[in-house]
């Protein structure tokens, strides 16, 4: 267990770090043209999930996400009992993860995001991404488990350019994300609806992968 | 077959969600850039492909296209009576997937594109493209089946900057991206040449690919 | 035979209207940026080889270069007497592929380019282009065979960025560029020697890869 | 052993002159937006380690990276009187590798950097950055060895962006860049603090995949 809290951990320090990080680098270097920024991010992001999913997929799972985790528990994919202890994980060195970005490009440590997103279209927005991320994982693994780390990488590269919220589709990152004031950003008081949206999508996708790929009964 | 056709409509809504959704964000992001709203368009659909084709391939083939649908039943690789319906889920779906882009980037959800898109070098562009993505499918599924995702997804990408047209190489999603008035719209009056162009080209591509891939008589 | 040279030739057809046709398309939407327009040029150009390669290396190789059929060869890894219709479809069908391009884009058919690109720098370029171009092919094909479309069409997408002269790394294609008067073009004097360059780098590599790669005597 | 060394020397040769080079490329063209450069930069970095380590990763393991032959070596993966030999191949073809790119570009061959990189931001991501790149080589080889060309291709790709050095994460690459007065360059006196961070973030890297990689004693 140990050894997959580690995981878990590491995972998400990496993952985060990442986010906030290449959306800081991406935003200094781009002159204004958010696009430009946009794809400096994009391919941060993309490229790091797969790398996280193939080394620590066959450690921990590789969840990143207490949304994924929390599935994987509703499917007994995981112990119920373990679900708190990777959630906890997810976000404490996610959280570090934030903060060595911040630390990276000689940022003040702890901030708090004023960047505003809210309204029907965001809330949509992360059902919507968190609904596809949930499938794109439950049907890789169901068809092509090997390709897991290449779908989820490629998954959230669309997810970021196809919502109006630029998916951020996972519980944990967007807490750790209310504590940077920079391009990845949100509003702390915008927390609890984006993780209210994600976690719809995320039950309705487990809804509607059983349907659509587990054995028939 | 209820699965096979929630695996249609669940998979062209999202193609379709993100080849519109991206195109909005990108040119909102652009500046006016329109090659930087082509890469991220361009990143988005050749990610969200991958994804598609891999988790939804192994259940209905994940054609996401009259125009590969209607091959497949040429070929007897599919009942002809099954294509109706898969193009009726592909077309129903896709256009829910056009106007969830919409809600989510806050804009009327009924639109009609104003964007004219006619001429010979748009017809000859959607016919190389669609004779392409066609050659594309059966020259893979022939020689290398696993890599079909990979193989749909770059050709799109290259597509997408090769042709004239960008590449729509769907007749479902032609009409689809009739009802967006947005970056990947196009006029409903140029809807028909661009199918008739893209049937063209599929058809001399089913013809090229038993010359070049299948099995000698 | 027939079956061989109509994969070359296609090949070539996509492969060519494809560097053309992105650069034409990149160039008129970049706006005077042309780090954005090589970006598009880059990307469709390294997904293109992905798909070709993948598709059409199990019938002929997917050569669509005479540096490569040349050295194939020398290698007896082809039959002499077969180099001489490869290299004729490869042009004949990748000056088509550029026509093919301008028709698209609504262009003359016929052009002759004016870009000039001479001098020592640019001829180093080709040639160590071409040098790593032959290398990866044969490191590939001698350790993962199955990787080939993958790492050609890595190395064309950096190559693209480390030489002066974007790495045309490709007899033919140097060619058929001399007749495009857009992004892509070369001016028809400065043809010779890029050819030139392109051999000698392509000799070179054959000679290392003995050392490198080749089962010790 | 000479090929060995002469996979190193080669890798390191291509590797190099693409940092730099594409660095050159991007910055000429890229008009003042380093966003958009740094994107070019990325890309073919990131596509040249997918070729290299493919195809020389069977012949020498495709160090490349003083970094990653310490390591080795203190894993005993590789002997003790190999590190020296391959290092000096790293350095020195490494070197010519970035003579190369000034050649091909017309610029002086030999040069000095006047680029400062310095401070804890610069230090802690180095330490970071090769603390990565460490762990994703150890944590692929254990669990999918196949896909090390792309986890580290991806990792450095990632790492360009989330970390405010642009990750060199390479000690030959760093006394190779002070070299080069371009866009990848770093001035001289600012390379054994780069050095220091980057040995410290392996050695780190080494400890903390034995808890999590390596097999229970």
């Amino acid at each position: 267990m140990a050894r997959r809290l580690l995981a878990e951990g590491l995972g998400s320090f990496f993952l985060f770090a990442t986010v906030v990080g290449s959306g800081i680098m991406a935003q200094a270097l781009a002159g204004g043209n958010d696009a430009v920024a946009l794809l400096g991010n994009t391919l941060a992001t993309g490229a790091i999930l797969l790398v996280l999913i193939t080394m620590l997929g066959p450690v921990s799972g590789a969840h990143m996400n207490p949304a994924v985790t929390l599935v994987a528990a509703a499917r007994r994919e995981l112990a119920w009992r373990d679900a708190a202890p990777y959630i906890a994980a997810q976000l404490a060195c996610g959280i570090l993860g934030v903060w060595a970005a911040h630390a990276m490009f000689d940022l003040p440590i702890v901030q708090a995001s004023t960047h505003a997103r809210t309204g029907p279209g965001q809330w949509l927005s992360e059902a919507i991404a968190t609904f596809g991320l949930i499938l794109t994982i439950l049907g890789t693994v169901r068809h092509r488990p090997a390709w897991v780390p290449a779908t989820v990488a490629a998954y959230i590269t669309a997810a970021y350019w196809f919502t109006a919220s630029t998916s951020f589709a996972n519980p944990a990152i967007t807490v750790a994300r209310s504590l940077s004031d920079t391009f990845a950003g949100i509003a702390p008081a915008d927390v609890p609806m984006f993780i209210a949206a994600q976690l719809l999508g995320a039950a309705f996708a487990a809804l509607t992968a059983r349907l659509l790929f587990d054995p028939a009964p």
